[in-house]
């Protein structure tokens, strides 16, 4: 009972996921429409523009002799392709025609000692490394800063596709970085195991990202963070190879570990990881449940994180995004439903998930919820990777849409949500394209919880600029808030001056002096992070 | 109902603990006391000979100014009972009157500005510093390499001894580095909070010494390891302050915070820390349970560690730690008692108590266990933190006792207990000493398990080279096994080649040149970890 249904997907850019899988624009979505109509889907990939390459023809050769020329492709359709990621600035730019960010080759090393030998001839020739999995950043991780380097190529792991090993016993696998999820999850599922790692980027995205970003998936309440089910890894750098996880929960020293997890490309390429591994779940129960305002679903989702019982899947939208929610039109226009909570609980042992189910239940039904809503929870499980696919056609219809997510102390989580949707609002407002901004607690931990924001409003006729205000006013409200940055979209370009502020000079000195030993010229995914 | 029927207890080395508490030599231990009688005590603190001061009076001058003249202590008393930690070769040389490793002077600040601006005059002056909390390493990590520097001095934060701030809905506390854990859990209990950090150097270790070591207590199936409860912290260094923690599980670049914990002092002083808090349990439920061999005994604590029920506690003796069960010595002599497994289920839920313990019980059960023996149970739980003061009167016996521990994944467990039983029982018994080696699994995760060993041999006329050799023989038991140097009792000294080992070569450049980034004078407890 894996997430098998979906399969694994080559998406063409610009636009998300498996084409026969499009979206329609969402009926709700077509009064935010510009009354022009929207400026359509954009050049065709063959239009994009892309620059002139300009790393030597003695480094092509170098590298062609490491991967094999087979395995060396600077095709205009594969530099397209290897361009930028899926923020929508990215995408936007993508399709007014601007390649300005592609690599000027793309290379598909075979295994870990020809990353590491890639790596190598990249910081003698000092060209820049893009490490590229999945390609689905949406914060500029895949954007590459030229200025240092003689030119940029992109290593995409796709050919370390391989599950290297499974542990039963200890529940661990050791998995290649090049792995998409979809497919990770396809071969565990033969030996009885899953990860439970289901990011809404599943479809694109693989091993090494999860690890690189720090990536949380859905089902975090049950199965933990990406970064959590980690015990060893393996990183190709410049100077060499760092191979950590020799045992779990070591004390030796620093958990170093956790300084390669997180580290976005600027430290070297994972060519592996360690993960642990859990039985597939036999049973699964969604439901949905209401509640009167915000307020009183986060205290029950708090009790939920602090006391349990845990489900695997919880998460509570606010009355907006509740009564806009796509899933479920027909609310649209009733009197106000409240808040949705969708929680999920699955496992290997049905009698155990039945139990579990039934404690959640009567813990929120103590807490004032209405529910169980079958309905709600099973039509949010059967959408829970769709909405990606919605900005293609809102995009079309030039209706701009974006998501942005940070996390805090429960105790500042209202405070948080009401200066974020106010920095929002305010900016796009003055634009003169009021948005609208839903919110919903994406992830939960018995400390504090993250918020997970979108946001739509009529595109300007720069919606790059629209959109960079917004983020820019959204990011200092975080700041100014307590909160982080990120909670599992990462830092890449366009949160790396927030993050500075936010872990401070010191701490980004030492993250620098770790980067310089491991990449003393500085061409691991230069302009990302540090 | 927390754990405050323990004191704080100000203990003076070479001995452990409260003297009013002080254990008599076990009926069992004996038959392993050398013919000729034991030592005795040795000789007393005043009597060690320390060596003469090498920090100069401009420096002393200095310091004074920073922390005011009276919390500067350089008399012989205070520097013996700041030299080295509790290892059983630490405890030998102070007993032999060896005080090689005392500070020049003992430093008190009263804030974390004044930890800063010690350490600027100390990296000023060239002047080791020891950071020091309870003083219960027994890695080494107290004792300074004195060869690039021109004096010591200990910095004790016990002054920093404050409960900063407790947010009862995040439910997170901000506590100072110097408190004990005993009167952390003191103040905290006044709130009805708990960490529910329970190391066996409970009476003795605190804050700032749990997050430095990346600290385990016994508690650690319910509350999890130190690390994992910390969310925030403060670090001095000669270059300035790190503050990391603005929000819980941000994925903003690699988590650094996970770099200072287990930093074991080199990278500077760790000042407060923010920690998890949980409601104080109202129930307790400790009961014995009997497998027919450790083999048994280990599918069932996995299969709790891997899919539940989770008790608060659990912990699994081999054969010969459970016949030798000093709590039970009417055990021994009788046929084999099989494996004694410990299990607490604790929690603020009386009900949920309820449940949970006998869900476990269930569990076990079903795994061949029989019980539950309440007795056995409760016998654990009243002395566990008994154990440190056995040492005292068997070292003064003539009987060498000492432990250790490791971690590995669940498949190689029994390899890994008979590697390392096989290496200890060689080295001793080729002095002639054949040894007892007992061992338990003290902590479990979904991956692995940690192994704890005693080891109890008469002593030989050179105790500290007799051990010496034997520790030597299991650090190469365990690194040949593939399994950590260390799950809970850190690096220090004695654990640092086998360290580098376990990481790799360029894992270590990467952590010198975070040292050499906030410590490029090399001050910060020299000659641990790196």
């Amino acid at each position: 009972m894996g997430e098998t249904a979906l399969p694994q997907v080559e998406m063409v850019r610009p636009r998300w996921g498996d084409p026969s899988h499009a979206a329609e624009l969402p009926d709700a979505a077509r009064a935010l429409a510009p009354e022009a109509g929207g400026p359509g889907s954009g050049v065709t990939p063959d239009e994009v523009s892309v620059p002139t390459p300009t790393v030597s023809d003695e480094m092509r050769r170098a590298v062609a002799d490491i991967v094999g020329a087979e395995h060396v492709d600077d095709s205009h359709r594969d530099r397209v392709q290897h361009t930028r990621g899926y923020s929508t600035p990215d995408l936007l730019r993508l399709r007014a025609g601007d390649g300005a960010d592609a690599p000027d080759l793309v290379v598909y090393p075979g295994d870990h000692d020809e990353v590491v030998r890639v790596l190598r001839i990249c910081a003698e020739h000092r060209v820049a490394v893009v490490p590229f999995t999945g390609g689905t950043s949406v914060v500029g991780g895949l954007t590459p800063d030229r200025r240092q380097v003689t030119g940029v190529i992109t290593v995409d792991v796709r050919r370390l596709d391989r599950v290297e090993s499974v542990d039963e016993v200890s529940r661990v696998a050791t998995l290649q970085a090049g792995l998409r999820g979809v497919r990770a999850e396809e071969l565990l599922a033969e030996r009885g195991f899953t990860i439970g790692h289901f990011p809404q980027s599943y479809e694109g995205a693989g091993i090494g990202g999860y690890a690189a970003t720090r990536s949380a998936g859905q089902s975090s309440a049950g199965y933990g963070r990406f970064d959590e089910m980690v015990e060893g890894l393996v990183l190709a750098t410049p100077k060499g190879t760092i191979e950590l996880g020799t045992a779990p929960r070591s004390a030796a020293g620093p958990d170093l570990r956790q300084l390669i997890l997180g580290s976005e490309g600027v430290l070297g390429i994972i060519t592996a990881v360690t993960v642990r591994i859990s039985p597939l779940p036999r049973r699964r129960l969604f439901d949905g449940w209401r509640f009167p305002d915000f307020a009183s679903g986060l205290d029950a989702i708090r009790a939920l994180a602090q006391d349990g019982p845990r489900p695997t899947v919880v998460r509570l939208s606010d009355e907006l995004e509740t009564a806009l929610n796509l899933a479920d039109p027909d609310q649209l226009g009733a009197e106000s439903p409240g808040c949705l909570m969708v929680v999920g609980v699955e496992g290997a042992d049905e009698a155990e998930v039945g139990r579990r189910h039934d404690a959640v239940a009567q813990a929120l039904t103590a807490a004032g919820g209405s529910g169980p809503d079958l309905d709600a929870g099973e039509a949010w499980r059967a959408g829970r990777f769709r909405a990606p696919y919605l900005r293609d056609p809102l995009l079309d219809a030039g209706v701009l849409v974006e998501t942005l997510e940070t996390v805090t102390y429960w105790s500042r989580i209202e405070q948080l949500k009401a200066a974020v949707t106010g920095a929002l609002t305010d900016a796009l407002t003055a634009q003169g394209t009021p948005p609208l901004v839903l919110c919903h607690v994406s992830h939960v931990y018995a400390a504090g919880a993250s918020l997970y924001f979108t946001v739509v409003a009529p595109q300007t006729e720069d919606p790059v600029a629209q959109w960079t205000a917004a983020k820019q006013a959204a990011n200092e409200a975080i700041r100014a808030s307590g909160a982080s940055i990120t909670h599992h979209h990462a830092v890449g370009r366009d949160h790396r001056a927030v993050y500075h502020a936010e872990i401070g000079e010191l701490a980004l000195e030492v993250l620098r002096a770790v980067k310089s030993t491991l990449d003393p010229h500085g061409v691991c995914n230069p302009g990302v992070l540090v």
